[in-house]
C-alpha cells in the first residue's frame, strides 16, 4: 500500500496573492471607476531587450533546420553560456571553473532541488520574514528549522548568533522582501560561522544586478565562501526573463562534507533529474551577455531603480521607515501610524488604489511591515507616490 | 555540521554512453577512413516543424514588446497548452480534467521529482531491462528496489506477480529500451493489480506517438487507471522537442493515497520548486497541436517509423529475434552467435562501423541484447542494414 510523504501534510496553505487578488477584485467591483496601480507582485514589465531578442531569433531559425537543429543539450548547459557566466563573475574578480556553473531553468528551482543532497536530519536556519519558499521545501523535507530574527533592530540584516548550530543556512541578499543587502564584514561574519562549524550557506543571489555600490554582488567576494557557500542567481530580474526561464547554480569543487565534493552530487542529480535548458533560451540568455546585450540590460535595471528611488525620496520626505530601494527593486516600509500589513494593504487600497504586499506574508516579522516594488512604469510609481504623499503628508 | 545524502553514494556511476563514445573514438582514430553509422542514442535529428517554429517566431516578436510581454506564468502552465493537452487526450477517447495536466520541461523532470510525494519506505517494482532513471531516482531516496524480470519469454512485457508487494510501479510502453508495447489486456492486469494492492503505477507515455494501430496510447484508456496511475509524456519524441524542452504529467483528481489527493500535493510541489515553462516553448509546444502541425508532426513520424521497418525487415530477413520497431522508434535484438551485448557492440563497430547501444547498460536482462533506434536518416540506415545482411547473411 503506498504512503505518501507525509511532511507535505505540515506545510501552510498560502492565501497571500490570492487573497490580495480578492480584496482587489472586491474593491474594483464596488468602485469601478477607480484606477488600481499594481506595486505588489515582484514581477517585471519591460520587454526583452533587442539583443535577447536577436540571439534568440536566430535560435529558433536553427531549430527548424535539419542542419542547424538541437537536440539533447548537455544537462549542465551549453558551453557557450557557462562561459558568458564565468567571464560575468570574473568581472566581480571572482574565478570560477567552468563545471562548476549550472545552466538551469532558475533560482527557484535549484533552491527547492539542492534539498536532495541533504540528510533530513539537518537544522536550517531561515531569517524571518524571508521568501516563502525556503521554509516550504525544507517543511516537505521533514527538517527542523530555526528562524533567524530579520527585524528593525538589525536593520533586517540578522548575524550568526554562535550559540545555535545551523547546518543548512540560507541568505538572501539582496533580500526578498525587505531589500535589505549584506556589506563585506557582515558577510564575512557569516561565512566564518558556516567554515567553524561545517554548515553550507545556499546565498540566494537573485537581485544581484541590482547592486550598484560597493557591497557584494556574489558571496564568492567573500575570502572563505567557496568551502562553504553554493550561489543561486538568475536571469529572471537581470534581463527579465520571469517568463523565459534561466538561471545558474554555482557549485565549487572546494565544498566538501563527509568527504563527498557536493560538486559530483549536484552534476549527479542534475544529469539524473532534468535534461537541460531549452536550447533557445540558452541562445536567448547568450544575448543577455553580448556587450551590447549587457548595456541594454542595464538601462531597464536603471529605470526600475529610479522608480526604486521615486519611491524612497518619498519615505524620507514623509519620515516613513524603510530598509531597500538603493540596490535592490523592493523597498520594505514600517506601515505609517503602527497599522498591522493586512490592516495597511486595506487603507492604502481603500484610500489610494495602491496596491502592495503585506509583510505578514513573508514571515512572523513582517506583522506592521510593507513591501513595495519598483517594477511599475515610471508613471504609475509617481502617481502612486503622490498619492501617498496626500494620504500621509 | 551538515550531512549529506548519502543514499546518492549508493547510485554506481553510469558510463554507458561515454564508454561508447570512448570505443567509437578509438576506432575512428585507427580507421579514419571507415564511415561511422549512428544508431545508438535515443534523440531525434529532423528538425522542428513549421507550425512549431511559426508560433514560436511568433512568441518571442511577443516578449520584445511591452504591450505583449509575458512574465511570470502559472507554474503547471499556461491555459492554451493544457486545452491543447486536453483536446489531444479527448482525441483517443480520454476525458481529462484541466487541472489534471500539468506542463513542465520534460518527462525526466518529472519522474524524477514525482517522488517527493512518497515515502522513502515504500517498495518500488522496475521492470530489467529499463531506462535507468526509474533505478537511480529511487537509490537517492533509499527506497527498496525489486525487479521484474523482462526477457525473451515474455516478450519483454512481464506481467503482475500476485506474490510480489509492491508500492510504487513503473510501467515505459512503448518501452525504452525494448521498444515492446502493452495491450489493452496486459495493462488491465497492471491496473487491477495496482487498485487491489493499493500501489501507484507511473506510467511513462514518452513514446506513444509511435503507436500506429489498436495498442493503447495511454493508460487511462484502461477501466480503473485514474484510481492507480500517473502518465508522463513529452513532446521530445512527438515533436521533435529534445532540445526544446516541454513534457507533461497527468494527476487524476480520483487518485487518492492516505485520504490524500495527490494532485493536491503536486500541485503544491510545482508551485513551490517550479517557476513554469518558457512561454516562448509553450507557445511552440502549441504549434504542434494545430491541425497543420499535427500533419507535420505524423509526417516526421512516419519518417522514423520507415527507418524502423527497414531495420525490422533486415531482422525479418536475417531470422534475427527483435521486439520493438513497429510501434516504436527502438529495435531491440538478440545478438546474433550467442554474443554477449558489449562483445557485439566491438563486432558490429569493427565490421560495419555501425554503433547501436549495448542491452547490458540497461539491466541484467540486455546482457544478450542490442538497441538499435530509427532517428538516423534513410540513408544510413538503408546502409547500415545493407552491411548487417552482408555480416550475417
Amino acid at each position: 500500500m503506498l504512503s505518501i510523504n507525509k511532511n507535505y501534510l505540515n506545510i501552510k496553505e498560502s492565501y497571500l496573492f490570492s487573497d490580495i487578488a480578492a480584496k482587489v477584485a472586491a474593491f474594483t467591483k464596488a468602485h469601478p471607476e477607480k484606477k488600481i496601480i499594481k506595486m505588489g507582485i515582484g514581477d517585471v514589465t519591460r520587454p526583452l531587450c533587442e539583443s535577447v531578442i536577436k540571439e534568440m531569433t536566430y535560435a529558433v531559425n536553427e531549430m527548424g533546420k535539419a542542419e542547424t537543429f538541437h537536440g539533447y543539450g548537455p544537462e549542465q548547459g551549453y558551453g557557450f553560456i557557462k562561459d558568458s557566466v564565468q567571464g560575468y563573475y570574473a568581472e566581480n574578480g571572482v574565478n570560477l571553473e567552468n563545471n562548476e556553473i549550472f545552466i538551469s531553468d532558475g533560482a527557484k528551482s535549484d533552491l527547492g532541488n539542492i534539498l536532495d543532497l541533504f540528510s533530513n536530519d539537518n537544522t536550517v536556519l531561515i531569517p524571518d520574514p524571508v521568501y516563502p519558499v525556503y521554509v516550504d521545501t525544507n517543511i516537505m523535507d521533514g527538517r527542523k528549522i530555526i528562524f533567524a530574527d530579520s527585524n528593525e533592530a538589525n536593520g533586517f540584516l540578522p548575524l550568526p548568533d554562535t550559540n545555535i548550530q545551523a547546518d543548512i543556512i540560507y541568505i538572501c541578499s539582496p533580500n526578498n522582501p525587505t531589500g535589505a543587502v549584506y556589506d563585506r564584514e557582515q558577510l564575512k561574519l557569516w561565512v566564518d560561522y558556516a567554515n567553524k562549524n561545517g554548515s553550507i550557506i545556499l546565498f540566494d543571489a537573485a537581485y544581484e544586478a541590482f547592486i550598484g555600490d560597493d557591497h557584494p554582488r556574489s558571496i564568492y567576494e567573500i575570502e572563505g565562501a567557496k568551502t562553504c557557500a553554493i550561489e543561486f542567481c538568475s536571469l529572471s530580474k537581470t534581463a527579465g526573463f520571469t517568463g523565459t526561464r534561466m538561471g545558474y547554480t554555482v557549485v565549487p569543487h572546494l565544498l566538501k562534507f563527509d568527504n563527498v565534493e557536493l560538486n559530483k552530487l549536484w552534476l549527479r542529480r542534475q544529469t539524473t533529474k532534468f535534461n537541460g535548458v531549452s536550447y533557445v533560451v540558452q541562445k536567448a540568455a547568450l544575448g543577455a551577455f553580448t556587450p551590447e546585450g549587457k548595456s541594454q540590460i542595464r538601462e531597464n535595471i536603471a529605470y526600475y531603480k529610479e522608480n526604486a528611488k521615486i519611491i524612497t525620496d518619498t519615505m524620507d520626505e514623509l519620515n516613513i521607515w524603510y530598509t531597500g530601494g538603493k540596490n535592490s527593486p523592493y523597498v520594505w516600509l514600517k506601515c505609517p501610524n503602527n497599522m498591522e500589513s493586512w490592516e495597511f494593504f486595506d487603507y492604502l487600497l481603500a484610500k489610494t488604489g495602491v496596491v502592495g504586499t503585506p509583510g505578514a506574508g513573508f514571515g512572523n516579522n513582517g506583522k506592521y511591515f510593507f513591501r513595495l516594488t519598483a517594477f511599475s512604469t515610471k508613471e504609475n510609481t509617481i502617481e502612486a507616490m503622490k498619492k501617498f504623499k496626500e494620504l500621509f503628508a
